[in-house]
Parts: structure tokens; sequence; C-alpha cells
């Protein structure tokens, strides 16, 4: 972090307090007022409700690296649906992404370089943007563990020029 | 989703094009500006860039039901240290979660009555809200595919006040 660790702490905690002075958000509810759920990457340069105009309230926003689905994806989407009353899913995967181009051995190498260790488990690299979109949202179409009337749909996000694309 | 899904992808494209109009982070970069991480939960009624005053490009974000460490999580900010230089992560759990105080078996059954499928994974519910967080700092603590100068922070979040609490 290049600071200390309390020095982080009471930054965060001052950005806080003038966030609060402007806090209405003390009446939403727990589920989400559009009854959607958003799965996306962890890529800093958009928020999943900025590029689509949601509100604060209005939908579930689930993000990876890459906006990939996973086991924790579908724990997260089923309790949301389940519990929480979403009945559907915005897929969205973005252009200049981490994860495209590279192999599940580049990434194992690139952290075993900076932590030691080299990692087990996959790490869901991707060659193509629309197709990754394709295969996550037939992905999460073939889960048993959501409502009958759960729909999906996914989108590409463009970092550069901020345009959502259609893919299906 | 209430509609057909011709109709939520029109409107999604048209609330982009909005987005678009006043679009100004065509020039950020694909690593945080803060070389940062957040790992919150997937709750609609908060940013994790809102709440502690982040700009677009500052930090990546990662989200899920509860804010919880699982597999994934390690995925994605292992790639978001070794590949995008981020040095830190900052946990938060937040009050009025769907997960706290219910149990698996109450949510694998819940799930069951919504899709007819019982879900074999854990649901990661928890019993107390900073001891959640203290939990999953720990967890990530412990983890091996870090660089070693990798800090972790953890702090509750109150959807009532929009109030920021730190925890360790």
């Amino acid at each position: 972090m290049g600071r200390d660790r309390m020095t982080l702490s009471e930054e965060l905690l001052e950005a806080n307090a003038r966030y609060r002075e402007s806090f209405d958000a003390s009446e939403l509810q727990v589920q989400p007022l559009r009854h959607l759920a958003v799965l996306t990457c962890m890529d800093s340069r958009y928020t999943a409700q900025g590029i689509m105009g949601f509100s604060l309230g209005d939908v579930h926003v689930i993000r990876n690296a890459g906006g990939r689905v996973t086991e924790d994806v579908v724990r997260s989407l089923s309790i949301s649906a389940a519990l929480l009353g979403t009945r559907g899913c915005i897929v969205i995967h973005h252009s200049n992404c981490g994860l495209l181009g590279r192999s599940d051995e580049e990434l194992r190498t690139r952290v075993a370089e900076a932590s030691g260790a080299r990692a087990p488990f996959g790490f869901l690299g991707f060659e193509d943007l629309e197709q990754s979109v394709r295969d996550d949202v037939a992905a999460l179409r073939a889960i048993p563990y959501f409502p009958p009337d759960y729909e999906i749909v996914g989108f590409t996000y463009d970092v550069r020029t901020g345009a959502l694309g259609l893919v299906e």
C-alpha cells in the first residue's frame, strides 16, 4: 500500500465521513428494486451501476477477475434470487481485461513470481471477448439453482468509449 | 425480470448511451491508481467506491454474497496483485446482510424452494458481523499467493447511516 495501515484506515474513515454528509440511502431495503443482479469484472475503470444508469438500491453487483462464472458466483446469484427476489442476471465482460489472451500457465507463473507460491486453481483467462460472454451466459443458463423464470443477458463493455455492446 | 429480454437490453443500451455523453474515463489504465482492491458484498445499497471516496480508476472491486473469502476471491486478488500491481485489500461486510444469522441449511432450503434443486456447496452465512470481518481478514492473511508486502484491513459498513467502522 506504500503507507502504514493506520494511515490508510484513517484516510478511508475521513473520506467516509464526507460520504455521510450527503448520505440519503437509509430507507433502501435489502431486496434490489429492479430485481436484477449484474456479474462483471473487478476492473477499476467503471462501476456496474454507472454504465447502465442504475441507482443505489437497484441491483446486486457481483464482481471478480473477468466477470467469470464460478461456484462462488452461483452461490451469490442463487442467494440473490431465492432470498432477495432477483429474477435475472446481466453478464458484462470488458475490453482490455487483464485476463484477455492470458493462459492459466502464464497467470500461474506471474502469481508465483510475485508471491513465491504456485496456485493450484485455474485463473479463467480467455481468448475472445464476445465468446467469453457467450460461454458464461450459457454456463449460467445451465445452472439448476435459479428460479424457472430466471433470465440471463450478456454484454461487452468498451473501456475506451464507455459503450455497452449486446452479445445475447 | 418482469419484461421480455429484448426490452431490458434496449433499456440498458439507452441508459448506456446517456452514460457515454459524459464519459471521461477513456485515458484510465488497467492498473488501479491506488494499488488497492476492495472485497465487499453484492448488496445494492452502496458502491465500494462511493463509501470511501474512491474515483474511477482507483481500486479493483470484488463483490459476492457477504463479501466472503472464497477460492474465486483468492483467484481475483492474486491476479490483481501479480498482474496489475495492487498491494492490499480492504474487506468490508455490512449490517442487514442477507447472510447474517442464516445457516447453510436454511439457505440451501430457500434456494431449493425457489429453484427445485438442492445446491451441494456452502452458502457462507455468518452469525456476527465484526467476527466475520475478523475471520475473513485472517483468512486472507493466511493465503500464500499474495506478495510479501501485501496488507489487509477490515471494516464494517452500516447501511442505515452510511458509516464505516474499523475492525482491524
